[in-house]
C-alpha cells in the first residue's frame, strides 16, 4: 500500500551536486515529517563510506583508488578541473552560508533518515561493511529496495 | 493525499537531451489533462533563464560565464564537440520536424505547466529573480517542492 | 488510478552502469510480483537494439556509428578509458558472479517486463523498428508513457 508520507530514493550518482540535491531533498522531506529512505548504490556509496582505501584484489583496489569514498571527497559533475571544481563549489556554498555535505549527512542521521547500502554494488566494488560509516541502517538487496519504494508516495532515482 | 492526476519533476540537469525529455514529458502530461509542476534546480535553472550574464562576485560571474543560461544555449550531454553537438542535434530534430526546446517551453507555458525555481540554487549560483523569464510561477525551497511532490502520482528526478 | 503493484521507468541513459541499475530494479520488481514497464528513449534505446549499424541520412549514420546500439556494446559512465572501462567492469562483475547485461535483458523478457521504445527518439536518431530486438512490446509516444506512469506506484527516470 502506498503511503504518501514516505519518500524512497536511489542514490546512484557519486557527483557532488547530485549527492547534495539528494540530501537536501531527503532532509527537507524528513523535516516536513516524512519517513525517508535513501538507498545508496554504485557511485552513490561514496557518500556513506568512511573514506579509507578499499578493495582486496587488483581491480577492487584500482576502483577504490580512483573512486575513493567519503563524503568529504565527493566532487561536482561539472567544472571539476581536476579537483578545483570541488573547492570552488564548496567555497561558493560556504560564502552563501549553505550547509556542507558533511553537515547534511549529519542532519539526515539526526532526522532518522534511513541509510541503506546496496549489497550487490558493495560486492562488485569490493567495499566491505567496515568501510561504511556506523550510522548505515543496513545492507539490502534490490528486493529490500522494491519493498521500501512500493510503500512510498515519492520515488526518485538520483 | 496523492493525486494521480498530478506530476512533479525536479529538473536538475542542464543538458539539452535531458531538458528536452523533461519538457516532452511535462507537455505530454499536461496535454493529457494532468496538473504538472517542474522544479528547476542547479544546472536545470538554465532552461528558465533569460540568457543574460549573471553573478556579482568573481565566482558567481565565472559560473555565469561558463554555464550561461537561456533555453537556446542548452547543449546535449553527449557529442557536444565544443558546441558542434548542439547544432547537429538541433539540425536532426529540425529535419525530423521535432519541436525545438524554445517551442516546448512556450507550449508548457500555454498548457499552464507550473515552473518553479529553486531559491537555494539561485543564491549559490548568484542568479537573480530578474535573470529568470517572466513566466516563472515563483521561487520556492525544498519544503515547497516536497509539498508538490507528495501530492503527485508521478514523481521524477531528471 | 494508481496501482502500487506497478512500476514504470524511463530508461534515458545509455551508460552501462545506469542500464545495469535499471535492469536490476526492473527484474527485481518483476520477481517480487510487480507489473513492470520500461520505456526506452534517447541513448537508452541502445539496450534494446540488435546492434547493427543504423541511420539513412549522413547525420543519422554518424549518430548510429558513434552511438552504436546493442546490449553488448554498452559501456559504463565512468572509467571508460576508450573502451577499457567496459571490459574492466564486465570482468569485475564476472569475477563476482554478477549477471551480465545480456542475461538481465533475457531475464526481464522471461519475467514479462514490458519493453517499449520511444517513437520520437527513434525518428530523430533514425532507428527503425527492424533495428530493435524482436521482444520489444511496441513503439509508443509520450502519451503512452504517461498512461503507464499514471497507473504506477513507483515511477523512475534513469
Amino acid at each position: 500500500m502506498s503511503d504518501n508520507n514516505k519518500l524512497t530514493m536511489v542514490v546512484f550518482s557519486g557527483d557532488m551536486d547530485k549527492v547534495f540535491a539528494a540530501f537536501i531533498i531527503a532532509t527537507g522531506a524528513a523535516a516536513s515529517g516524512m519517513e525517508v529512505t535513501m538507498f545508496f548504490t554504485f557511485w552513490g556509496l561514496k557518500a556513506i563510506q568512511k573514506g579509507n582505501l578499499t578493495g582486496k584484489g587488483f581491480l577492487g583496489r584500482m576502483i577504490g583508488l580512483m573512486n575513493r569514498g567519503g563524503i568529504k571527497r565527493i566532487g561536482p559533475s561539472r567544472f571539476n578541473f581536476g579537483g578545483i571544481g570541488r573547492g570552488l563549489f564548496k567555497k561558493m556554498m560556504k560564502d552563501k552560508k549553505v550547509v556542507s555535505l558533511s553537515e547534511l549527512l549529519q542532519t539526515a542521521i539526526e532526522l532518522d533518515v534511513k541509510l541503506y547500502a546496496c549489497k550487490m554494488s558493495m560486492d562488485v566494488m569490493e567495499i566491505a561493511k567496515e568501510d561504511l560509516i556506523d550510522e548505515v541502517s543496513g545492507l539490502i538487496g534490490v528486493a529490500g529496495y522494491i519493498k521500501e519504494a512500493s510503500e512510498s508516495g515519492i520515488t526518485l532515482f538520483i
